[in-house]
């Protein structure tokens, strides 16, 4: 057997949400690991946290902290990927980028394996994993768009409280914890930590997830548009989002509209092609409450869809729910799949 | 002044969530009350309740309870309704009912006072409160249809557990508290009482509320379609519906996306019409974070909107977010008000 090459890895952001389950997967040994660098922000340095079972104390993450690293996997923020991205980049590694810093950009591929894996060819240093409600649902578009043409979407989501963090997840649990008791909710996090008002999630929907733009949508809904667009190379497909907050932990849902370009379709049609699709787990069978939920899609790898039903009056349309959870497929695993995917494929020596 | 009439009700379903805010809402005195018989299954018959500081037996709900009742408010279940409700219309009473049983039939009326007031005239009896989830879309949507037409609605909602009754609010809490102290939750409610299996509520959404149908739309869906039609008098109107439960207490939201006829709208067009629509509140400046939640809501008559967005793509298309309390104008308070239309139009003589 040929000796196998050992990917020397650094996780920044590795105290967070997402770069904690970045660890857990990479314990799974995806591929052959080598050395293994924790980074976070000065703060969070000096903490030691367990890789495989070995302590490893966590590393102020600088430009100096990238020699000799295969894979550099970016979860603190946008601003760190900003400062340091270019820098890891420059000093050879892959970065896997999990922040929005870099995704829209024209040379940066944008990618979900299932779904654009060829795209990773075009990298130059840096590749952006989507933003998660956008991956969820795109593994779930691009087997319909490719069987059937795809023209339209609109998403309405319902997305846990762990995408914005540990801390908000805290204070979900003591909002929830006070709310029970009769006792006043203080929030400080949700809707989004930089912007002005905050408001108890507990018990509660917030339609605001990230800062609003101009135009009216938040910068998640304007990321789940554009971003979705970018992953189907088709800057014509008609795509509409409201992202809307809700008090669960883990795994987002999305209620989604689609327009295909085929008529007549049954959802036996849909179905024969969300089954055979990479990634994705149909759960759906009406008569037997079969469908996917975001407590039963938590800790799992897949995306699950059900709820798939012709539109009662549009001829190419079809509804569906869509759920995954969001620091795993949404955030983590995808990044480390963009990793093993590059390995696969001898993407890594092109 | 004239003597007022004092008009004589009965409640039957006292004892439920929508039977108590009834209550609650005619101790506000909406008109001048009489006689009060507060009516229930044999099962909660003998309890005591409070009407405007007076005790009150609740009696058992028969065919001789509705003699000299002037109005009779049933939210005892579709049964109840289907048996009782003529036996108290032909004894004189207009029964105004808030279940889905004569939802749906051509000769009865099915009304949002502020959207189809007149509609009431055609009554023999039994005049129809529509679906929680019905009844606040329609409150905003009929403004917009009146000033631009309207051609398309696809709705996904976000709904409260109060929806499913006062036991399902009991479950929602007790599975909390079960979850945050890392015991086992168990689900004997959720997602429809009646159906085969329960899951667990908190922490997590329903794909599903009421049983599902032959077409894989549930009944909760089908009602939000097919009521949205003929209260808004288009049998033509594309409706479509994703209807979800989630774990907050009282207030449903909906994302909803309208096509209207006419062209070239701004969101501002859309406001103004809002801001002067009966019983409508406009929520709605990003800049500020001021848009409604289920929480701030809960307890109020009025019907929320703001998050109002012109579509990307689609010039004659809209996206917005309405909220109400789904007890009071989604279900008790729409009843009493279409008791209060009736006296003030002089419809009961008619």
């Amino acid at each position: 057997m040929a000796e196998q090459k050992a990917y020397n890895v650094a996780v920044v952001g590795a105290t967070g949400a997402v770069g904690q389950k970045i660890i857990g997967i990479l314990e799974r040994e995806p591929f052959s690991i080598g050395e293994v660098k924790l980074l976070s922000s000065k703060r969070s340095a000096g903490k030691v946290l367990q890789f495989a079972g070995k302590d490893i104390t966590v590393e102020e993450a600088t430009t100096e902290s990238f020699k000799g690293i295969d894979f550099a996997f970016f979860s603190a923020g946008g601003s760190v990927s900003i400062k340091l991205a270019p820098e890891a980049a420059k000093q050879g590694a892959i970065v896997i980028d999990n922040t929005s810093a870099f995704r829209m950009d024209e040379g940066t591929p944008l990618v979900v394996p299932e779904v654009n894996c060829e795209d990773i060819k075009m990298q130059k240093g840096i590749i952006a994993n989507p933003n998660c409600s956008t991956i969820q649902m795109v593994a779930a578009l691009k087997p319909i768009k490719e069987a059937f043409g795809l023209t339209r979407v609109i998403v309405s989501t319902y997305q846990a409280v762990s995408g914005a963090g540990n801390e908000a997840v805290k204070e979900l649990k003591e909002q929830t914890r006070n709310y029970l008791e009769g006792k006043e909710m203080t929030a400080n996090i949700l809707p989004a930590g930089s912007d002005k008002k905050h408001y108890p999630i507990a018990f509660n929907a917030l339609p605001q997830i990230d800062v609003f733009q101009d135009n009216g949508y938040t910068f998640e809904e304007m990321k789940m548009i554009n971003e979705t667009k970018k992953i189907l190379h088709d800057p014509n497909l008609h795509v509409a989002a409201t992202c809307v907050r809700l008090p669960f932990i883990s795994s987002h849902a999305e209620s989604v509209y689609v327009e295909v370009e085929k008529e007549g379709l049954s959802v036996a049609d849909l179905h024969k092609v969300l089954e055979k699709a990479d990634g994705v787990i149909l759960q759906d069978n009406p008569s037997e409450q079969i469908y996917p939920t975001p407590l039963e899609a938590m800790s799992k790898d897949e995306v699950f869809v059900g709820r798939v039903r012709k539109d009662p009056d549009n001829a190419k349309g079809f509804h569906m729910w869509i759920v995954s959870d969001n620091l795993l497929k949404g955030a983590a695993l995808n990044s480390v799949q963009i990793a093993k995917a590059m390995i696969k494929n001898n993407y890594l020596n092109s």
